[in-house]
């Protein structure tokens, strides 16, 4: 192609990307808004880090469901520490001037997440309490400038992640467990709106118009209705005219039985793994924390995620087309304690090594082996078509591993991530491959949780 | 009458009173509502207590304007408070939970106030802080139940002071300081109503459907008209449709520049005192600490008046026709401290001894003498006309005391309420009355300030 | 006699005092200690001003005895207050930071003392709770410096009382309820004297010469002999070697069975007032508060004696030669609450038209009169011989007053105190006087409670 | 030896060291002291576990010397901290209260310690602040019993860590910063001893009687002599009468210039490790946080030392003739966080495996290796004489290890800790072993930090 042609045809392209951002509009029902194809960025990123911070930091005792699981639920648990802590007359917003945030940086933090080898970032601007971490005009002296932090939370962990190159995202409760507008509402069969649009809507459309975060993940429908909440308004809205409207992704929480179903990427469930390919791009919202997404003090190790498990839980998510949105929870002096920094840290060594089976790949053909378990694939285009990458959960017992999916060719190479040179291999008897593994000196191990073979040259 | 007549006529009282309750209704504007008369009680009740009470009592600290002096005004005394005594980013609502109440008995105050002499009672539901002392639908977490007492401030006062027979008011402030939908429609030009309509308005119809205050005691116009406020279609509602219709009393704070010129009783300035006859039915509303609605810890003795300044006040403020608010501010601990049980314990033994030249009087033609300094007139009907009362606010020095208003008669009967027996008189040379007062020991004396004489057969 | 002579004389009486203080020291034991004579300041001031304050004051409940009745007698109000109040850990000592005295403005409590008559001043150095209202080196943090106030609120206010010309006294307790040293003494039957030794020895000897107070106030002998706590030998250092020898005074609280029996003022019992003369000078403590010597934030105005009742205990004081300790509780803020500042200073006002028959008097021959109920007598050198002074409790209801006690001369004058003029009298029919009281109008009255009669010329 | 000989054996044995425990007694003085044997449990210990816990684990910030560094040398970082956070009179006995131990369980403390391959123990009973974490008979108020937590943190871990079969010692510091009893004898030149007759012996005599330690680790002298402790007659007391006579090792700190030279096993400094054979039986105290012994809230991932460190650390100071005492820190609360968790599991992961070369060794002939670095040794009796143990912090790069200090024999017999079978070795050319490794695939070794060949047969 001559020059010439080449200048016109990126002409031609912006003119083309202009005009149907100019002309394509969604409207305020599913069909339309699920039309919108998601902004590529996402799909490409693979990890992100979930925040859950709030007044249950403070407890921090149990889980961020402190305050219903203990007014509500009545767990014996918590009335039990309530009793033996605190007065009786002690309540949950008490709490908040507890919440001081003293030790918050957070340029630190998006340090760690980058480090971490995340693409973007999703703070709870609310959770179900209602409190809001920015300085809500519609939840007066129950926000974190109000009474606690006395500061803008949310606004300064935008500036500080952007200024580290990651994509910023706010998660947002819909409902809130005690508001007792909505519950008159909920009480009313949700034939009223006054918590929709007195709060939630007036807040949602506030954060995106304050924040403009790239990801708007919606959460806790509270048993109502998408057009109780006026969900497909606000999306149109955001598809539209909001300041985010080609970039934002959205997830799928936006009313009862929409999750799943309608949205941006899907979540289904907290801790959504299906294990095999899905139709439509979706996210494993998960934690570090077995049992919580909020920090809890009493927590000890075995409550953890190991790096190990942390991994076999991405490697699974992303060979099945999923996101993983880890999650940390921050305490309420504003530190995210040394063992989520490590397990941070070693997600961002592994990926260090790692990362090229990671970021910008799409699942292949096949998730896992079909012979020898505990290995998934990626594939990524690759200048001789794609290449394709097994994902190690365990280091083979014996020198040799028979993978039974990848169909070889003559142009087939084998390589270890992080290793120098190519393995030798065979095609197996009945189709697959068979790849030697030399002695690898305890030193020379290019990380020491899963490993990765390049496979160029495969024919399937 | 016959017996048959006679429940005739009780039937045909009551059908009367019926088809006037049912026809006469009042149209939003101010023209309509002016025209209701007040309910009688009001006038006839002279003595109320104002209570403040709420989150500014914690700090007890200046004033109720406590937030306001600090953060928008920087008044330098409560600066440097702030600063000695709490850590930086200590802010307003983090005081919320100390607001403990653990020693508030309803019960108590009724009773003290009922003691007191006062014949209805009027608590801040909500001053310009925005703190609820009832759980308000509209003040998630920003209310009394939710944080700090954990108690319904509001309900069990209204039910305490009813057990005692006395009529139950609440002020309640229009406008919030620093509620951001509040300064976004100031911002506006008050052009937006999004603060009234999602609290201001929900609030009032809220309290006064809950606790059916016989006063609704507004205030804070926060330079916003009436129609910002939809004060006149409130007052529509509450006289026309409300639980309290056919007994419920306003003041004439309902938007700017409408303060002593619309609504029920005028209250014009805070401590509105006169001085001369008002040709509307006006209410004093002060309070007993010079400086200070709320309880303030540092207030010094000279700081609260002395029973004789208030006796003056309120003598002076029901000969001109008014009645008086006498304010207390309690404790965050909800207690009314001793030096302001004690003046309203003075206030209800003097009240004891002269109530009759108080209580269901209406102004005389005169107020104060026009010849003797410091007594002031009251009337009331009689079986034989009227009774005339004079209240000496200083005991006379001499054994003659010159009045020049009242015109004697034959008929003309002159003796101290409390003292047995009757005073010589003589007209005076150019008209008035010269009363002989008996020299009275010490131990004889009906009381210790303001005395009363009563004047029967007076001509004018 | 000449002019020399009497320079000549005045020389050799100031020698002799000089010897006399030279030479005469005290041996530790109670026949020496108790013929040391009291400073004549003493018996002359009449009034001093008592003050409780500590930890105790924050909880502010109960009295200042909290912590034992809570702990060691189970009070169930104290129990049932604690549970509603604060967690089931929290302890005693844990109040300690809540004590701020932030209003603490020693000044003005001086000023106060001072308008209020008094001309002594006793604050609680340490009261049985253990802690020290000063910088103690013996009570390591839990003493007015290290924790709580952070100030020394001793040293402060010995400064401005001295500022006023008000002597200075300390109150210290010798045991303390829960001192683990103490308690192991006392299980051992006194036998040791672990904690004498490193704690009340050391702490008094260190006020004494830190803060060289005038008065001595000891309290709390804990069950315990003077033997075990070595009062004996404190007190001959006091008298023969203290800053303070010859000045101070002391009562009487220094051991088990001691009370009553030995050291300077006798206090005997809380609230001692005998109703007749004492062979010994004495000191009624007591305080404004029927039910605590510790502020109570709950305490209601009938809890507080009235200034009749305090007059009423003052005089018949005064009468039988005792002095008159009256003790205000401060709030752990440091605020004297207005119902105290009144009474102080209805005191200081009655003492201002009074005072001449209460300042530097001497018990008369009657305490009270024989014939007319309510009449205590005092007496005072004056040029001619001896003036006696009638105080009534009643002003009397019939023109004339009968005494019993006074004989009458020629030169008998009688007159009231704050009142132009003198009285006429008779003799009585069996001996006494029979006075004449003229008509005096309620604005002529001297003051408000409690008259004085002054008779000059009276035989006996 | 017949039977009858052996049990006659034991017999005298029994008999001999009875009669040395009867008659052997120590005098005051170090050359008496000093000759004592120390208990053979303590050499074969090698690892004890530290805890640094007190008042300033509620600030948690800095370290343990925050209220030194805050007060005396004024560290800047300090004084911002509590500028930011905490009102201006805030002082540290203010944080005793916030001091609460809500999450401590003594049981899984001890548990993870065991777990960590511990053999005992070690808590501050009292650091130089003062506060005991016991309730002292000498620490009025200022204990973990009588404010802030209300419980015997001592005791309750005495018992759970010998449940678990754990040795149990204690520290305690001799001096006080802040205590003025201190501070008066050391302006005094230390020859006052107030302080140490009423604080810090009794304190130790106290907690040897009631917590029977088997460790008394004594520290800060604070520049006085151990005369003026009177550390030998404590000591002597500790050797010749005490509860825990037979058992108890004390460290060096009890006086200054004593730490090295006198007592028990030698501390020197902290973090003391030498790097080269001892003379005398020490121990390296140190922390696995590189800046704090108490817990720093916002201490980052990387002030942690890795595994990696912890086991030089460790295995230089076994190889040298030491003991490690590792430090945790734990939180406010009474949780050891999960990151100091991890090192210690970590400890106690690669004590499992290799084990044998720590426990009950001894040095060797060599420290480390002469040829290859990071190589250390130590050496255990064995059936044949001795086996010698190489522990290599770094995997060998290449197939063989060179080591120059073994001298080999036909009988030479080397193995890997963890791993089957032998491994294949020739003479050194120049004397040393030359030693062959097998490719060991990446899933088959025995530990992941430091790996242990087993040297039979050496000839020295």
């Amino acid at each position: 192609m001559s020059k010439f042609c080449k200048i016109f045809r990126i002409i031609f392209v912006v003119q083309l990307l202009t005009d149907v951002s100019l002309t394509v509009r969604y409207d305020p029902n599913w069909k339309s808004l699920d039309s919108r194809p998601l902004p590529d960025w996402y799909d490409d990123a693979k990890l992100g880090i979930f925040i859950h911070w709030g007044v249950f930091s403070v407890p921090s005792f149990s889980s961020e469901w402190f305050w219903y699981d203990w007014k509500q639920r009545g767990l014996p648990g918590i009335i039990d520490f309530m009793q033996k802590n605190y007065p009786p007359d002690f309540t949950y917003p008490d709490f908040a001037p507890e919440f001081k945030a003293e030790f918050y940086s957070p340029i630190e933090w998006a340090s760690l997440f980058k480090q971490a080898g995340a693409k973007y970032v999703v703070l709870t601007s609310k959770h179900h309490e209602g409190f809001t971490n920015w300085p809500s005009k519609y939840s007066f002296n129950w926000n974190a400038n109000d009474t606690g932090p006395n500061r803008d939370l949310v606004g300064d962990l935008a500036d500080a992640v952007r200024d580290y190159s990651l994509k910023f995202g706010l998660y947002h409760s819909m409902f809130e467990w005690f508001n007792p507008l909505y519950k008159s509402d909920a009480a009313n069969g949700f034939k009223t709106q006054n918590f929709v649009k007195s709060k939630t809507m007036p807040e949602l459309y506030e954060i995106v118009q304050k924040y403009k975060p790239e990801v708007v993940w919606s959460d806790g429908d509270g048993d109502a209705p998408a057009e109780y909440w006026t969900s497909q308004e606000f999306l149109a809205w955001l598809y539209n005219d909001s300041p985010v409207k080609d970039t934002v992704v959205v997830n799928d929480r936006w009313g009862k039985n929409i999750s799943c179903h309608h949205g941006g990427f899907f979540t289904c469930a907290d801790r959504y793994n299906p294990g095999k390919l899905q139709t439509h791009k979706w996210e494993n919202a998960m934690t570090i924390d077995h049992y919580s997404w909020g920090y809890r003090r009493n927590a000890p190790l075995n409550n953890y995620l190991t790096i190990e498990e942390l991994l076999k839980t991405f490697i699974t998510t992303v060979s099945c087309g999923g996101n993983m949105l880890m999650n940390v929870g921050p305490t309420s002096y504003g530190r995210i304690v040394p063992i989520m920094e490590e397990r941070l840290k070693q997600m961002g060594e592994w990926l260090g090594v790692n990362g090229e089976a990671i970021y910008g790949t799409r699942p292949w053909s096949h998730q896992n082996d079909t012979v020898t378990k505990d290995v998934w694939y990626t594939k990524k285009k690759s200048s001789t078509g794609y290449t394709v990458y097994a994902i190690l959960l365990q280091w083979p017992k014996a020198g040799t591993l028979t993978l039974g999916a990848p169909q070889t060719t003559t142009a087939t190479v084998v390589s270890l991530l992080g290793y120098q040179g190519n393995f030798n291999w065979s095609k197996g008897p009945t189709g697959g491959i068979e790849i030697k593994f030399p002695l690898i000196g305890w030193n020379m191990m290019p990380c020491k949780w899963a490993w990765v073979l390049k496979l160029d040259g495969i024919s399937n």
